[in-house]
């Protein structure tokens, strides 16, 4: 079973404070090049794997699609969401993404917002979305960059004292597995993985990859937020697309 | 035109003392994986991209392709490939990669061996080998890992003084372009990329992709050759399979 570290008071009540949950979808940097990935939602089946308090699955209905499932964890989290959503086509779940049987040939459309890298047992997972999605359906997902989770210990960006050049410091990339950090509470774990078995879980599961987006903000939103540079150093976010074949 | 630091002399006699150049394909480490994702030779109408002294050129050979076809910028190198190889069925060409024009519908594999991040203008390449290959036909390339071209300044693998721990740093990842390097010379220019822009001038050019690895040892090479501990900390090869579709 994962970690649930959201169903924490102390994560939970910091957590709710972020951007992209008090402004939902809009207040997360990387979502406009994840929406471009995404096809029409009209009359989809929509799955949404780690739905947090729904805003995409709300997001989806209102593209149109026939009906969504929302999956999550938390408790707190599918609280809120139930809170924040009067609408019978949408289904909110309590269910432990590590040990999902998902139905055959079902859904149009799986999307997954920075949860997989909370996974151990992800491959199980990739399996399942294949199995359930149509042929042609699309799976759009995002996750912690392999470059951001890498370090073994709490990176940060160091700064050289003589050239006053700044380093992400990166100690073993090829070192899969869990990653302590802390955020807003100690020992959050996380699961780092390569480029290469994100890319190669899905080529194996009968995936073509369609769309690859290490987020980067760009000029106009670097003014606006000038502390997003870090994001030029090493990018925090991979976006990926992959149509099922 | 590339940079063509191959045909200076101090870099040309240091160079060709390289494992990869005296012992061949075996010399090189990442060699048996790249070799995974190459389809039959038998009958194959090949390109090799950057064939320096023909390793690559007369393995195909060996492997039952009709034609090989091996172009390379250095006179040097295409000298020593001569010097090498009696066979009517191979061609060396001396011409620069960036201004290339290939024919349609030609080859059954296109390959090349770390060559492209040398250059400046690869999307026009990569356009004239989905043109040049067969539907079907494969393309095959190793390049030195955006992880490894990233820093602006020549990296090292820094130690933290208390900690010991070992850490490359990264400090510009999202900034693409010339990197001035040292090797057996100074001033040796190369093209930082990220993962995205290979990943998606293949995507953007009629490919899709089979094979996607980040080099690294196992752990019995790892045992023969200790030094090589560093590619655990970041990789220095990426190997990419494509199918021109």
């Amino acid at each position: 079973m994962s970690q649930n570290v959201y169903d924490q008071s102390e994560f939970f009540e910091n957590y709710v404070k972020l951007d992209r949950q008090t402004k939902g979808l809009d207040g997360a940097p990387e979502w406009p090049r994840l929406r471009e990935m995404l096809p029409t939602l009209k009359e989809a089946q929509v799955l949404d794997l780690g739905c947090g308090f729904g805003w995409f699955s709300r997001f989806a209905r209102s593209g149109g699609a026939a009906r969504v499932r929302g999956i999550d964890l938390s408790e707190k989290m599918l609280e809120k969401a139930h809170s924040m959503t009067a609408d019978d086509g949408i289904a909110y779940e309590q269910a432990d993404l590590e040990n999902l049987t998902l139905p055959d040939d079902e859904y149009d459309v799986v999307y997954s917002s920075l949860t997989f890298h909370y996974l151990t047992n992800l491959p199980s997972l990739v399996a399942e979305i294949s199995r359930s999605l149509k042929r042609g359906g699309r799976f759009v997902f995002s996750v912690e960059h392999p470059l951001f989770t890498a370090p073994t210990t709490p990176s940060l960006v160091v700064v050289d004292e003589d050239t006053g050049r700044k380093a992400w410091q990166v100690d073993a990339y090829q070192q899969e597995g869990l990653r302590t950090r802390s955020w807003f509470v100690e020992g959050v774990h996380k699961q780092h993985r390569t480029m290469s078995t994100y890319i190669n879980l899905l080529l194996s599961s009968g995936f073509r990859l369609t769309d690859f987006v290490e987020w980067c903000p760009s000029q106009e939103e670097l003014k606006s937020n000038p502390g997003w540079d870090v994001e030029l150093i090493r990018p925090t976010f991979l976006l990926v697309g992959a149509v099922k074949d």
